[in-house]
């Protein structure tokens, strides 16, 4: 089965199983992220006191951590969440928001790396290459330039994808995904997606979403990236031109009509291996 | 006068008096609920810090409390808040949203029920059920399913309204609303709701402000609920087949635009007593 | 060049240059004032953790400080972020949301005005009222009432102006926005504006953004009130019948499409000179 038709039967597969997914996110786009993870057949929960993180981790089944406003009261609260979910086997989706912009920021993503086991990094070019140890300079957290003369996207998710045994996402206008081995590349999105705050941090809640219901979790992050990608494109049709406002709402009504007919149609994957 | 048109005249009531009101609720759903509260006729004001939680409580004519996204800096505030609530006589509307799922959650929820004298509770059955004592497995925060074939909704609904003499509102398919005594079922609502993460939140938020308006806390609750099941079906007509984001956005419309015909029109109430 | 061209010209400018704003701000309205600031044209970040604030604000083109869920966590990254803006010489744009409700928001204003220097002051009547050292009483944050027949806000404006050496804009039916000696009056703008919560915090988010483009903050304070204004005007025209929601969101895509045109046909400013 090739990667398009496993991608179109998880779209499936999540609105029957609708998996419990632990977000310990940043309070910007938070409300998108819940909302994106209904969209897509999945269920949020939201908790990041460490009285309760672990305990909610335990019930879930995916945690997906995003440092978009981190603080130091939640700090320990990934820390308990991440070592609970390694414990019992379920999959650490991480979004190193802003990596790169903050010492904060560097120290906690770098202890994140070391200290849990990630099934899934989803993050653009500038925020992996921090990851992958590569000096950078951000520019905010809803860029998705950084130097993309200076590095090549495969490569550096590559190399982080072999380092940390983990699958790398990292989302641009070309979408790159790989285990190290096996790259897939997508096509699809639209340039009006960076306008709109939180279509990073939901397209990592939508990766977590796909990890929640399967084993595969290469097809997982292929899926959530492929699926805001391909709402991006539909909103874009029905009301890019009305404006940002309407352009953000019509990827959550993308997001909830997806189905394996949308993905089976319009997915561009290129897919090679090592 | 029956409760259709307490209902209705309240409608009306709401937006001239316009009460301020206090919420102290999770960042996942909380500009949903704000903006809820202004479509309905009142004023919101969200304020948590243990600082200002009780002097903002002594300018506001309600106290919503909802632990969605609980953590140890805002519990203590909870308490100052309810304790300042119940000495000037201000109703508290309780919303134990995830009650069962951690041990946070139940442990604060047992403590706001034996310390904070509540007007009215408003939760799903499963949260509910927690708070009346009974043994519940949770999935999430935005589920209303529970074990619906286990526990009676009514007499879970009128036990705990006996018990802390207050008004238990559990919303679902059918909302059940009681005094312990009077009992009120609404038929309103659309499925879709449980889609679009904040329906319960905000339908708290709403029972919330209609308590600001009244004395009468059990037509505040049938208000409240009432107005975000008529909201959803009015949202449904207009663009339910849209998505979901075009339909979260066309609540808070309808909610903009209720008015007591609207609630004469279509208000599904059936009322009983003991 | 009179101040319907410069905001004009600053409109283009902004999209070029694109400065990253770092926003202390509160948990209701945060998306609505990212999407804003992407909308006009600026980058957004977020960042409240006293281990980040200085760093995030030194790379960034302006702070806007906003203190609508004040608490006690972010309250010293306040003052670390205003330091380091004030060392660096970037603009910071206060927004004293609430301020007259709380001894907390009281004394941290107060602090806030004593202990960095200001760029410009954004509020309602009330709340600039209190900065200026006027008994007020305010009923909660989304209120642009205040004693209107009691105080004169053009004197309150200009008082405030000239004793902390800054920009001030009084946002109502007519904004006044004065630097002490100028004073130009807005009458853009739509009363339902105050129907949706965190307009006002959005209009402080853009005028930070403008002053992130340009060294001339008057210009940069008109720039950001009058979007908002003509964003409302725009936005009811396209659905205000609709309802609060649509009309939300028609806000978010008025602005993302302001352009120097628009400004030069809607804008309606009336400037006179102490």
């Amino acid at each position: 089965m090739d990667i398009r038709e496993k991608v179109a039967m998880l779209s499936e597969e999540i609105r029957e199983k609708s998996p419990l997914i632990h977000n310990i996110t940043n309070y910007v786009t938070v409300n998108d992220c819940a909302n994106a993870v209904l969209a897509i057949g999945a269920s949020p929960i939201m908790a990041d006191d460490i009285g309760e993180a672990a305990d909610i981790t335990a019930i879930s089944s995916a945690l997906v951590i995003n440092i978009g406003t981190l603080n130091r009261h939640t700090i320990p609260s990934i820390f308990e969440a991440g070592k609970r979910a390694n414990e019992i086997g379920i999959p650490v989706v991480f979004d190193p928001v802003g990596a790169g912009a903050s010492l904060l920021r560097n120290n906690t993503s770098r202890e994140i790396v070391e200290n849990i086991k990630l099934s899934i990094i989803r993050g653009n070019l500038s925020e992996v290459s921090f990851i992958a140890g590569l000096e950078v300079s951000t520019k905010g957290v809803d860029s998705s330039e950084a130097d993309s003369t200076k590095y090549d996207a495969v490569d550096i998710a590559k190399s982080v994808a072999k380092k940390l045994n983990c699958i790398v996402a990292i989302t641009g206008a070309t979408d790159i995904i790989t285990n190290g081995k096996t790259l897939v590349k997508i096509k699809n999105g639209h340039k009006m997606l960076s306008r709109v705050t939180g279509t990073g941090c939901m397209t990592t809640a939508l990766v977590g979403s796909f990890a929640g219901a399967t084993d595969d979790y290469l097809t997982a992050a292929v899926a959530g990236v492929a699926s805001m990608g391909i709402a991006g494109e539909i909103a874009y049709e029905k009301c890019g031109r009305i404006g940002t406002g309407n352009f953000h709402i019509a990827i959550i009504d993308a997001l909830s009509n997806l189905n394996s007919d949308t993905i089976k149609e319009r997915a561009l994957f290129e897919v090679s291996f090592d």
